[in-house]
């Protein structure tokens, strides 16, 4: 009986039996890792576990000059026509590049080529041409025939393992050799230091720190093989070196015990080998014991590692179930894949982690994750989390970031963190939203006190953004700060959520100052021309002044003020009077998605893709600001916009997203559109509902319960909702609350071919808004 | 009464009553940190507890180009004219130069320098002129006025701490510049890495990572002040940075919580201060928590941390009773400071530390000591520390050479070990004397059985100094291995030990094993010639030849065939029978001595200093030579060529050290020869009897009994012994064992114009040589 409960809720339920011509196809065949590896998806399409630490991958190109290196942000290049090697660590949809670590590559035969050679050049070096016809990717495997040396190159990857399976041509020499000089994101001087260890029992560790994206950022490996090694050499390529020391025991050999430097690269030597070489390697950020022992945890061959990461591939992707026709249902899964990788496992199998302060801490009680894209994902990817994945998964994520918040030099919540270090890129302190949306939704695994002291922390640290001038001016001003039209309205709605939180909490005078710093949108605001503004230290709104130039004095975060204007998740309602009311509002947000856009050129700003008009599907600004007709009592808008998103952003190809996934936002925009709402205030725990794109899904909840959205007559042509129930009663209102969605049930859509301008449009109908007339 | 054993125990007995013009002057004022920070002597005079971790000291010069700073090794150089800062690591003695970690230098005034400036041009930069009038140097203590700014530094340590003192001109703002750009034998390249956190306490931490002598180095800090910090500023100087990343809070101000680069430095401001400010700075070899730690575990004001480690001092120096003539007293006391500064503490006051594999570990039941220059210290230095110091002492050196090894990434025992970590540099395996001596002498507080197998392990590494040929040819060949004649023997005496403490374990087998190896010094003797000479594989010596040559050819270490023709310690019996008996061997030494050095110049070659001929006193090889008369049955020989040595190589000056200091080393020689007797083979426990040059003395052992040396008639001219008596009976030989010593009593010499030859010249008389006619 209780094993059978066991069964039960590590399988969830099989796919409706009832669905059409593609219910054999299970939800993780239904993943297609290459969408997003050509254009600038900036995903890779290599072999890891659900948020695991290793993401063991192909790299087309680690040698790119800085310019050329956007577009290798994560390693491969759909159009590439070489790879390089197989390295262990990458980003799933960056929109900056770094990782790229301990690049493996095999040869066979008696030379061995201790260079990559010219991308330019294939042929040239140990990089190796290759087919897609050879290649085969899916979750937690990649496989490729290097198509120079004819080696069969698969992979697969356990939580903190990655394991290569090389199988070499007969009656050839099986050589690895290990790079430690590739990056992605390269340029002299990136790393800081390096080391290589040859254990007696023929274990190989090592170590790298690199002054990148994080700077000063350490990783730790190691490595064990299936066949025994006949020799090995280490070597140092650094030709700058003003003083080497001494030099230690193997003097005229490489073959030595340790060599450190910061050019180093191994050949391993095997010899010819029976079948095939297995390569079994562990990372940790704490140190090289660390990764033997996160190595010694997850045993298995890399078939045994294989199929269990397909078994919780399975599990994580069982908790949505989608019907829809099959492009739709691998855009679907390839996103709810893409929404499962970060933020991923940092911690060792012992709980230790390198935290922001470089030193090394003791996790207890939780698994600390770091690869925390936040100006991205506070938006849907994390709330997506709370639906999708055990309690544990989003405590773990909260006490990650308290943990950070503890250790920070600066004492606040991470702003875009990786390997437990803070670049500092992008703005806004939205590990807040984080926090409030998981408190509010029920989520108590973590100190809720030292929580609310830490997002008290993060928003009121004066060296932070223009903090201190916000604090002062209720608006951040330019002349002290750049893009601080977008500081000051992103400050205000974390603000806002922090208020949520401690008015839950009972803490009111908390609640009260946030709920007034809120409101702080309003102080950048220009109400005459209905436009956010930067507005510098003495009130004046800076000069001059153009709504459609990007990055112009940068005034705004990757946008201007056609994106930047709607951002005020938590009192749209106020935005909408000062625009003039729902007629004009509408309007404005026509103007923006039918903006012409002949003669603009964008193509000098970073992440402006994917462009309807003024909205840009492919940077975060804009996510929900389809949504926004809803709020305006116009929800059949938001059902025509939302197809001319979902038919033109989203394709089953390598090109087939229209910007970077940005660790999984926008793919988890997909997934909460596909069903049919988003979230478009995290913290509000409503839900505003669009129109679905599937016939039939459902969200099997952490709590075990289960909610169904069916559709009847979805079809091209019906694109608009007819009517709406919950639970078999009407919905008059274009908003879930979370609650209604975590106790199960269903949702049914009936879809029709003409707006029904009757539903949702009245006041009561419209979602949250903190001054709106109805306030939830 | 339990009290006053304690007390007894604490402070040991005040120096002889009976004593003469200087019986008033303490051991402990009787020491001139002075001694050795001219010439070539390599100690510094700043401030440092008993092995301390810091070494907290001024350094005249941290900007040297690599061929200069050979005469900055330990950051201080007499003759210089400026002071740049007071840094808190420094070797005492070493022949090889880094360190010069965490350099602090206070200005007065309304600007603040941020460079050190030209060395050459006194008054530029912060460096500031300073006479020596000004300054006092006293065991734990260094003060110092700075001419140009007019503050009066002072320093002092504990184990983990350094406590600076500054008293600023009346009237003027107070600041601190922390330079982490500098260092010791410094030059582009060679800081990897540095960071600088300011907590929200006004703590001050940071770290340093080095490319230096010791590769990949890192150091911690924390810093605490006794006055409010006003303001502060962290600068990054480095102009060739390809790739910064983003830019953390504090945009626009300097005034940073975290900088991380290459060339930082900070600036602190306490403006106007009342009485002088203490800094108290910590350091951790494992994290900036640790160093945290390591300054809460040693509270206390500057005097009061100046008063703990001044009694700690002359506890230490307790151990040796000494009274004679006050330049001599002082010149012997001096030298017992020297002995009682390394190998320091590494590890934290939790016991956690940075090991050889550059991991951090916890030292159970032991304290982590590194800096050892066992090349050096294995013969004089470590033999004296287990008469003067604790067994304590003694087993932590031990287990620190022991968790050395087992952390290893060869699995062998440090060369020459400072920080945790390897560098490689000199020759030998001689952490297994140190080993075998301590175990020979009754030393148990470590795991025998571990030890033997850590000596056996490094003994047999074939990849380390040409070993794997030493075992198969019985020789090390210099065609495949420089410096291979010195290689041979030094394997050899270090292989005699493992056998002697195999033996003693009765582990037979390995005693036989390495018994034979003990004898392999013969396969490198040229008997014909009666030199030891290199070796080529076939078996040739190497030609040409020239025994007065140094450094040509590198067959030799640091010297030539006169001084290492004489380095058989474990059968000096056997080297004599084939230079041709006692008489030939007593010309042959007298040769060496009397060696006509007009037109010799070995300007060229390292560490050639305080030449007697051939013999060498500034450099080890030649240490235990003037002793091996007494092999040769001539000890009033060995008594005339001592006070040849001590007169024209120890003066109480600053220039007063033949040679480098050698972390002890060439102090241990003084007291052990001006206490009248040498160890001169580490595991015979046998000390060769020389003379005394002191009028009476004592050893306080540190199992509680007191040894006594008596001296009637000592004189500049009564330069020889008449007679000798232990315990009051008449002792015919010429060595003493360690038992003899270690269980308290009176050795006493008569001395006299005249050489008595009768005394001592018999066969029996003579000390130990494994194959001599008298073996024991």
């Amino acid at each position: 009986m209780h094993k059978l409960l066991l069964l039960a809720a590590l399988f969830p339920a099989p796919a409706f039996a009832q669905a059409g011509s593609n219910a054999t196809v299970t939800p993780y065949q239904a993943v297609d890792p290459m969408i997003g590896t050509g254009g600038e998806g900036h995903t890779y399409p290599g072999a890891t576990a659900p948020f695991g630490m290793v993401q063991l991958s192909p790299d087309t190109d680690a040698s790119c000059e800085i310019r050329e290196c956007y577009g290798h942000a994560a390693g491969y290049r759909y159009d590439d026509p070489t790879i390089q090697g197989f390295s262990h660590t990458h980003f799933s949809g960056a929109g900056h590049s770094d990782l790229g670590d301990v690049l493996v590559m095999p040869q066979a035969g008696d030379t061995v080529q201790m260079d990559a050679g010219d991308p330019k050049q294939p042929g040239s070096g140990y990089r190796s041409r290759f087919s897609h016809d050879s290649e085969t990717a899916a979750p937690g495997y990649y496989a490729v025939t290097l198509a120079d040396s004819g080696i069969r190159a698969e992979l697969t990857a356990g939580t903190r393992v990655g394991v290569h399976r090389y199988t070499f041509p007969a009656g050839k020499a099986a050589h690895l050799l290990i790079d430690l000089r590739t990056s992605l994101y390269n340029y002299p001087g990136k790393i800081l230091w390096s080391g290589l260890h040859m254990h007696a029992d023929g274990t190989l560790t090592g170590f790298r720190e690199t002054r990148g994206w994080a700077p000063g950022r350490k990783l730790y490996f190691a490595m064990r093989f299936s066949k025994p090694l006949k020799s090995h050499a280490f070597v140092d390529r650094d030709e700058n070196v003003k003083y080497r020391g001494f030099q230690g025991p193997g003097r005229g050999s490489d073959e030595l015990a340790e060599k450190l430097g910061r050019a180093l690269e191994a050949r391993l030597d095997f010899g010819k080998v029976d079948g095939p070489l297995e390569v079994r390697v562990a990372l940790s950020g704490v140190d090289e014991a660390g990764a033997i022992a996160n190595l010694d945890a997850e045993a298995g061959s890399f078939d045994q590692v294989r199929a269990a990461t397909q078994t919780a591939w399975q599990k994580a992707l069982g908790a949505v179930e989608i019907d829809a026709p099959a492009p739709m249902r691998t855009n679907i899964y390839t996103a709810l894949y893409h929404t499962l990788l970060a933020p991923s496992v940092w911690s060792d199998a012992d709980g230790r982690y390198r935290g922001p302060d470089d030193q090394v801490h003791q996790a207890k009680d939780f698994t600390f994750r770091s690869t925390f894209s936040l100006w991205d994902t506070f938006r849907a990817e994390h709330p997506l989390l709370t639906l999708i994945q055990p309690e544990k998964t989003n405590s773990d994520i909260v006490n990650s970031l308290l943990a950070s918040q503890k250790y920070s030099p600066q004492g606040i919540l991470p702003v875009w963190q990786f390997a437990g270090r803070e670049t500092w890129t992008m703005i806004g302190y939205h590990a807040v939203p984080v926090i409030a949306d998981a408190y509010m939704k029920g989520i108590r695994g973590f100190d809720a006190d030292a929580a609310l002291d830490a997002m008290v922390a993060s928003a009121t640290y004066a060296p932070y953004g223009g903090l201190g001038d916000y604090m002062r001016l209720g608006y951040v001003p330019i002349d002290k700060e750049p893009e601080a039209a977008s500081k000051t309205v992103e400050y205000a709605y974390d603000d806002w959520t922090i208020a949520r939180m401690a008015r839950a909490m009972g803490k009111d005078a908390i609640a009260d100052r946030f709920e007034k710093r809120a409101g702080y949108w309003r102080n950048s605001f220009d109400t005459k021309s209905g436009w956010l503004r930067a507005r510098k230290s003495d009130g004046d709104f800076r000069t001059p002044f153009d709504p459609a130039a990007i990055n112009y004095g940068s005034d705004y975060t990757e946008g201007n003020a056609w994106q930047y204007s709607w951002f005020v998740p938590q009192d749209q309602a106020g935005l909408f009077r000062i625009l003039g009311g729902d007629a004009k509002t509408i309007a404005k947000l026509d103007a923006m998605f039918d903006y012409d856009l002949s003669g603009v050129d964008y193509s000098h700003a970073e992440d402006i893709a994917g462009l309807i008009g003024q909205y840009i599907h492919g940077n975060e600004p804009s996510h929900h600001v389809a949504y926004l007709y809803d709020y305006a009592g116009a929800p059949w808008r938001t059902q025509e916009r939302l197809a001319q998103i979902v038919d033109s952003q989203y394709k089953p190809t390598p090109d087939g997203l229209a910007g970077n996934d940005d660790l999984g936002q926008m793919s988890a925009w997909l997934v909460f559109t596909a069903l049919g709402f988003y979230p478009v205030a995290p913290g509000s725990n409503q839900y505003v509902i669009g129109r679905p794109f599937v016939d039939h899904a459902a969200i099997n909840l952490p709590n075990g319960k289960r909610f169904e959205i069916t559709v009847d007559g979805l079809s091209p042509a019906n694109r608009y909702i007819g009517s709406v129930t919950l639970n078999g009663k009407p919905l008059a209102r274009t908003w879930l609350t979370d609650a209604e969605i975590r106790s199960g049930g269903e949702l049914h859509f009936t879809m029709q071919a003409t707006p029904n301008k009757q539903w949702g449009t009245a006041k009561s109908a419209r979602p949250f808004s903190m001054s709106g007339t109805l306030q939830r």
